[in-house]
């Protein structure tokens, strides 16, 4: 999203003309919302981990304490348990002596009743004895003898105590279903004692290329054939939202083949994705494989959105299905748009949006009318901040586009331009430096 | 860093009064810089990894593309490849009628040489025959019989045309050294027809907790003893940061064990991170120890920041040594402090910040003069933008603080309060909801 935008005009209609063979193309947040709406919630599996390897996993239930944590009253700093009652005057001038009756050992249990007159010596972390309702820290006492200490300062109740159930009360719930489980999650999942944690399955989604040209592995015999990378980079991007990409390898542009392969991704993934052969010419066989595989097919195909315009969204027999281009920026940016929420609904979570900052735009960014363009830009930070500079090739058919960006300016449909110098708003997909 | 806020003196030179032991604490911006400066420039060790191993390694050497990306000048369009001079004049009522004599595969090398009055059929990602200099799309054509095509729009040189080297030109610099690799980058050594690359070997990163009261697995028969969380909780901070987690497991309150542990640590690991027993009570063994271990062993000890006050930072032979505090959320944002920073120079690469939103601030926060605090905060979205409400609870023996934070306010040493109302930087460590 921009500030300080040219507005055209608030709702795109109609676009002007065919577009590379479209007869006519859907705006991209009614395509999330028609694919999202067809995918409808899909049935979460559960799987138990161990806690150490839980860390990114979405958690399947809801996890309820079964204890307090600390377990009783404890003491937070070194010193003595004291009666506050009976210290309340001391000061430097004025010292209270008690009479010292043991020490509270940290994770023993101390058994004895302090008494008035009476204190015993703690550690941080270690129990507070019955009878004491408050800890002196040592530097505000004086020892006299083994068994003798001077208190020098007032103490309230409660002071310096950490109380039982303090950080976790039995029957809390402390963390709820459905949340990235962070490291210092792990660290309340093992104070309560447990071993492993019920996650939400990984998605398994399954990914394929389509394209005679296309191959794995450079042969100096066919120096014109193309190295695949869609696969490669899809199944890192699936990887990186939480999926378990599955490669079903190169297809060619062959429909028994490409259904073969359709077939094989839905019978046990949770989704296919797959690459090229996605728009409307000849060799674009994946929408009408699609059609035949089952219903409903394709929801959605051509999307007003550069790059990634020849983009297909379906599902067959409740399984989603991504077909996207086979340009890798456009493959890219299909994903984005596309498999991040789809990935999220299939674990049950929220997408996980990239940072945003403000930047000051270097050049002028102008959009087709209708478009949601996505401008690919190196951000910079100067001495007066932040600046975005549109690199200059934004042609889908250059990777080197997305290697050098490290932020990405989403224009929406209804704006025609963004001037230079007005302050956008960046995602940022890469590291910044000066 | 916040906005807004009530300024108290700018510079903190003393901090009033002993803290908990300490005699002085050091500025975090001092001990940073105290302690990097001691770690100095780690030799980086690299390693070869498959590509498709290479997510997020930090890139060991530059990458030079040894060809040309595409290979050959290629067609972006399903159309024909003409000579764009004998079109310029082309429309819908003056058709231009070409010889189609063969078509350019993709994947392959079309040998005939386009003349005067010819065409050749092309598809998208096809190589450009020579002769020709413009694609004329399908759409803008009509095919006439199977040798013949009327060009009904005029064109001009290199119009739909991808040129050899347009994406990556031989000798470029394609990615430069220290980066962190993306998904896309992956896609671009794939490209280049790399199987491995050059990346930073994971430094390892030794991790213990000490304290006779701790357990890795309660019992019941022994109800008082505390599970340690912080190697658990740290390995997983450190696995995020790029480094290998190494656990030398629980260590009892004893010299011998302390310095034992310690040794091994700094054998055979990049770095060492204790926790507990990290301040200046009786227990707290592990600075003695550094010291006892070698040179120039503490470096600062006792920082002015709230939580992770009783934090030490040291080096010994070269190798860091990072002596945590034992809270859990202290040892945590002694990480976050000292530890990121640590990992990224061992990495030889930059620290990657959290992302960052403003948000309104609910709650007036409290500073006390001089210290670095670490506000823990739960971040809403709501109709009127973003709000940060100060969890109630910010004492560092409630790790439900930082269970129950996604955000963290950092104020800094020279600001006695913000007030409840103003805007706030917010750092954002987790998901963000309604």
């Amino acid at each position: 999203m921009c500030m300080n935008m040219i507005v055209l005009f608030t709702r795109c209609i109609q676009l002007p003309g065919r577009h590379e063979g479209f007869q006519n193309l859907t705006k991209v947040s009614d395509a999330l919302h028609t694919f999202l709406d067809a995918i409808g919630k899909p049935r979460i599996r559960l799987e138990f981990v161990s806690i150490d390897q839980s860390l990114g996993r979405i958690l399947g239930a809801d996890i309820i304490a079964d204890r307090f944590i600390p377990p009783t009253d404890r003491a937070v700093m070194d010193g003595y348990a004291v009666r506050s009652s009976e210290v309340h005057n001391a000061a430097e001038g004025n010292p209270v002596v008690l009479r010292i009756v043991g020490e509270s050992k940290i994770g023993e249990v101390f058994r004895l009743n302090v008494q008035p007159g009476q204190a015993v010596a703690v550690a941080t972390g270690s129990s507070i004895p019955s009878g004491a309702d408050a800890v002196v820290m040592d530097e505000r006492t004086k020892l006299l003898s083994t068994n003798e200490v001077a208190i020098l300062t007032p103490s309230a109740p409660g002071q310096h105590i950490s109380r039982r159930g303090e950080d976790v009360s039995r029957g809390a719930v402390v963390l709820i279903r459905g949340r990235r489980i962070r490291a210092q999650d792990m660290g309340v999942l093992k104070a309560l004692g447990l071993v492993r944690v019920r996650v939400v399955r990984k998605p398994r989604v399954a990914v394929f290329s389509t394209g005679n040209e296309l191959t794995d592995m450079l042969q100096r015999d066919r120096p014109n054939k193309i190295v695949d990378i869609n696969r490669l980079v899809l199944s890192e991007m699936i990887w990186e939202r939480g999926g378990i990409p599955v490669d079903l390898g190169l297809v060619r542009d062959d429909e028994e083949e490409i259904m073969a392969a359709l077939r094989k991704g839905l019978r046990s993934r949770e989704a296919v994705v797959a690459t090229a052969g996605s728009s409307v010419g000849e060799k674009d066989l994946v929408p009408a494989c699609i059609n035949k595989l089952g219903k409903p097919g394709m929801l959605v195909h051509g999307i007003a959105m550069r790059p990634a315009m020849p983009t297909g969204l379906a599902v067959v027999n409740g399984k989603p299905i991504l077909s996207l281009p086979g340009f890798p920026v456009s493959a890219i940016f299909g994903f984005r748009v596309f498999g991040r929420p789809l990935i999220a609904r299939l674990l049950g979570s929220e997408v996980i949006d990239d940072p945003v900052v403000k930047a000051v735009l270097r050049e002028k960014i102008s959009n087709s009318p209708g478009f949601r363009a996505f401008v690919r830009v190196a951000l910079r930070r100067t001495p007066d901040g932040l600046i975005a500079e549109p690199l200059r090739v934004q042609r889908s058919s250059v990777l080197m586009s997305m290697v050098a960006a490290n932020g990405i300016i989403v224009v929406p449909e209804d704006v025609a331009a963004i001037e230079a110098g007005q302050v956008v708003e960046v995602d940022v997909i890469g590291e910044i430096s000066y």
